[in-house]
């Protein structure tokens, strides 16, 4: 309710940079089903005939999910729509465009905005998602809101709630790595060490399983999904009780992250990251048994790990390599 | 980036209070064209056959939209969804859904919550418009950021930039009276005094447009629309840019807040809360001048006012009662 005006940045000049760098000024309109793009009241998009929207909203916002004196603006800019369009993966579905609300200090509109742009818009192309309109506004921290819209076919969405007993759990990729590149982080800021470490890429540029997602939906593979963005106990619990089932996993099969990390970090931190750690936006799903063959190895290039399998007492298991049996308890990522 | 946890309030209880309060968790699927609702990684929603989607973005942050101290918990959560469905109302579309993200700090998660869900539901209802999901987080801060998703047949949204050289310009309801009414509450504040006014009312509980922009879309009445949120100066100003036009307006005609209004505050502070105050959230549009004669004098018991004409000269310009003419500049709302 401040009325303070500043000559030099205002709300119209904000948008036109955002419209400049995403190119949607018109000539975006068309593309991926957005009719209308930044600069009226609202954007109108459309899903393909026979596809339903897919809707998400994810936070990123300075001092919880990144730094501003530590965090390169561009990584900023790509992880915030990578992980948004990560729960459209999670459904099997494809991104079509974004919306962002964005609020920002008055001496961020320079140049972090236009690192986080160049960063959001190279996220924004590798996901052939572009953005549609947003609000922007002044704070005194860095605000994102970013809504990625998506598109399904009808029908073939995958829930959480689809485990059935027997069915086999798989994770793509390695577990684990954006956990400990988090700690690399935290330990680099407090040692004025810059983000240079290829120990910090999953930390920094995630990217969204799209593909693999839109592949286990086509040939209705999975019985359930979800992505892993708090942690593999936490987010298996979450898929278990909408599932109203149980799980056992064996800790030996668990892909914790390997090479440099493991030169880095002890065995006992890899396993703890990969069972714990959250931000790593892999894929979790559930195939019924008699389709676990058509799961290959590796899809793309991207591991495919069976991890365990479902049971029907609601317990969450942990198999360790000694054969003992233990509670997974939730200990991923909860902001409160 | 923390990872402190209390075990009264946590996320998962959180998205319960909502899911509740929104009774959206399975029963209200398939209302309002949502598939599927809070509680799995996105939501699944369908515009109607021959209908596109309108997607919005609008923040609602504490100390910039309102405080947390004086404004009652559930005005905020009427507001924030009302003026995010306002720019569904100005493309002529109709609400369907929301998405919201909320980020709280742990001690807003009780009576603060409950009060805010009381005040969106109720708007949910009165726009039949759903809480699709959303993201939660803790943040130090109140911190509302709302999607409505909404729809509109095949082309006919109207835009900002259709306006002509003579056509006429309108307004809807009354002008000004949510700035007047943020004055008062600055003032009250100050004094100690409570949100008990009825001058506070448009203030508190706008209400979106929404029958009144689906009728100029559908009877193709309206060549250009928007809403008023950041003051008529500003918006038209932004119309006529998008319209490449100019225009004229008549003080004499504006339709300034009258009654107990005109009681507290002067003639010169009605005029100047009319031309540049904000968060009206009435609809702005633009009528062929062949078409004038067909827009009633009040729609719904909803005053339609006409204001001025658009002209080909891109200058803004305001006739004074006086019968002399002033550039119109663009004093309303920014934020930055």
């Amino acid at each position: 309710m401040k009325k303070t005006r500043k000559l030099a940045v205002n709300e119209a000049s904000i948008v036109r940079s955002i419209a400049r760098a995403a190119r949607t000024g018109g000539s975006a309109a068309g593309k991926y089903g957005v009719e209308l793009g930044i600069g009226d009241d609202a954007a109108i998009w459309r899903p393909k005939n026979g596809f339903a929207a897919v809707l998400t909203s994810d936070w990123f916002l300075e001092d919880t999910h990144f730094w501003k004196d530590w965090h390169p603006a561009e990584a900023v800019g790509w992880k915030c729509l990578m992980r948004a369009a990560s729960d459209v993966a999670a459904m099997g579905g494809e991104p079509s465009c974004f919306v962002m609300g964005l609020a920002l200090p008055a001496n961020c509109a320079g140049a972090w905005l236009a690192g986080f742009l160049q960063g959001l818009h190279k996220a924004s192309r590798k996901l052939k998602c572009t953005l549609a309109g947003g609000d922007t506004t002044r704070a005194a921290k860095i605000l994102i809101n970013i809504n990625v819209v998506g598109q399904v076919k009808r029908g073939t969405a995958v829930r959480r709630s689809g485990a059935q007993p027997g069915d086999r759990i798989f994770v793509s990729g390695k577990l684990g790595e954006a956990e400990l590149g988090l700690r690399l982080a935290e330990q680099l800021r407090k040692e004025g060490g810059s983000p240079r470490s290829p120990l910090l890429n999953k930390h920094l540029y995630p990217e969204a399983r799209v593909e693999l997602g839109k592949w286990l939906a086509k040939d209705r593979l999975a019985t359930a999904m979800m992505d892993i963005s708090d942690g593999l106990s936490s987010d298996l619990t979450r898929m278990c009780e909408a599932s109203q089932v149980g799980a056992r996993i064996e800790l030996a099969r668990l892909p914790v992250a390997a090479g440099e990390y493991s030169k880095k970090f002890g065995q006992d931190k890899l396993a703890r990251a990969a069972l714990h750690g959250g931000d790593d936006y892999e894929l979790l799903f559930c195939v019924a048994n008699r389709d676990r063959e058509r799961i290959p190895r590796s899809f793309h290039g991207l591991e495919l790990t069976e991890i365990g399998r479902i049971s029907k007492p609601r317990a969450i298991e942990l198999i360790e390599t000694s054969g003992k049996t233990f509670p997974l308890r939730p200990l991923g990522w909860d902001p409160f």
